[in-house]
């Protein structure tokens, strides 16, 4: 499929660039191992859907903007799966990267990933470092403090949590970065796709927080059960399973009628349809006794 | 002194704007504490001298990009000071941040740092947005891999070391991009400024050695004799203490000579001169016997 190629080309290319030189060889490798195989590509993926719909008028920036955010993603995996947070000895089917390479490794691809992200958005600026600089900027606020990823983690330390502000820096920060990178990518204003990202994200958390609590390790890639394993706020939790499955429709319904006048609205529609299909857990592995929360 | 308080005003700023919101209150103070009291403030003066040696007419934009590295210079410390690298229980003379806050707060609160320092970036770009991006650029380039403070880092964890790579990247990295990005957002081109900042990197990479060989834990406020027990390549065990001296002075001249023509060119001689005063060991606490390698 077209994005796939462009999505893999533009993370091949930001890692390529960054293990050049005289790099240390070690952890050159690790950056590569942290970001393959892919996952879903979900975040690229829609990132590139909300570009191409808007008209996609520089799709150098595009992509690199996809590869950027992509590789934020990843680094906030590599760091989460570290002994100190969720000491996870699996992701996407292979050892973590604190047990492939080491613990300090570990540390330094996180932050390699993160830099590298913002370099490659400034070697991809073109005739517009404006553009550019706003999706710097975008990505940032996406991902630090205090509305970021790194907040979301962040309020894991917490022992009173603002819930709402825990979910959507957590989860949904990078979907909203991802609507907004792509239509600022593409030259249109961040501000009317922002809705559209925070449902997307929101979807995510609820359909995230349903694999979770129904599905093995070997079905996800990844050790399951953690919510309730950690104590974790969780709408399986809150809502049980099948309010939890409700509540994902009635989100993804919503978001689909969020989507600003473009273009390419019909397209996004049946993309948010989709991503919902491949979200929505529908063979669990274990049975729902499984759920402890 | 003028510069110290428009180094230390930009910090202030960068910190309270990564608190605001509905941050997670524990993190956002372990962000304040990380950067917290200052030590020289080494980098951001020197790119704040090369600025106004080169007209500054831009202030908003070089004091963000002052703050923006010494953000990341921090941010760097908060991981070197991780149980997985040098595991250090002092910094500054108050406990490191993962022991004041917790190993999970420490690896988020050098995230949030990265990527705080290209936030205020792009917030401070005004009309500037290329040259705003430029800093974004070189930051990204001395911080990241292959050439950055990460890849000189990630040396450490290799069998066979590039010394000079190892170096360059180490301590250089930080020094060039003070001189280049000082020179950029005042107007300037980078590359003229890449050699005094190489220069001066590697004469505090000599004095950082000479330091922690020669001083103790209360002068340094932070463990001494690292070099040694890590069994790191160093200056001191390659040349000596009398070697080590002589070098950092000839290295110093070089820097001197290597500034670029212009109006501040005479202040920024005696900026490098003062800083050498202050980088040469000239009272250690402990006997020479205490150098170990």
């Amino acid at each position: 499929m077209k994005l796939d190629a462009r999505i893999e080309a533009a993370i091949g290319s930001a890692i390529s660039s960054a293990q050049g030189g005289s790099a240390p060889p070690r952890l050159a490798q690790a950056l590569h191992y942290a970001v393959t195989p892919g996952g879903a590509r979900i975040r690229p993926t829609i990132l590139l859907s909300v570009a191409l719909a808007c008209g996609d008028d520089r799709p150098g920036l595009s992509n690199a903007a996809a590869a950027a955010l992509e590789l934020m993603h990843c680094a906030s995996l590599v760091h989460d799966d570290l002994p100190c947070f969720d000491d996870a000895p699996v992701r996407r089917g292979k050892p973590t990267v604190h047990l492939a390479y080491s613990e300090p490794l570990a540390v330094l691809t996180g932050d390699s990933l993160i830099i590298q992200a913002f370099d490659i958005l400034t070697r991809a600026a073109g005739d517009q470092p404006a553009r550019a600089l706003e999706l710097v900027g975008i990505l940032s606020r996406r991902s630090g403090m205090p509305y970021g990823i790194c907040a979301g983690q962040g309020w894991e330390s917490e022992t009173k949590v603002d819930l709402s502000a825990y979910h959507q820096a957590k989860t949904g920060a990078l979907f909203i970065a991802a609507t907004q990178m792509g239509a600022v990518a593409a030259g249109q204003e961040a501000e009317p796709w922002f809705e559209l990202g925070a449902r997307i994200g929101e979807a995510f958390q609820v359909a995230d927080d349903l694999r979770d609590a129904l599905y093995d390790e070997a079905t996800l890639g990844k050790p399951a059960g953690q919510d309730a394993a950690h104590a974790r706020p969780s709408a399986v939790a809150e809502l049980g399973v099948q309010g939890a499955i409700r509540r994902l429709s009635d989100i993804l319904g919503g978001a689909i009628s969020s989507i600003p006048s473009c273009k390419g609205e019909a397209m996004l529609a049946d993309l948010v349809r989709r991503t919902a299909e491949r979200m929505t857990p529908v063979a669990p592995v274990s049975s729902a006794t499984k759920v402890r929360a």
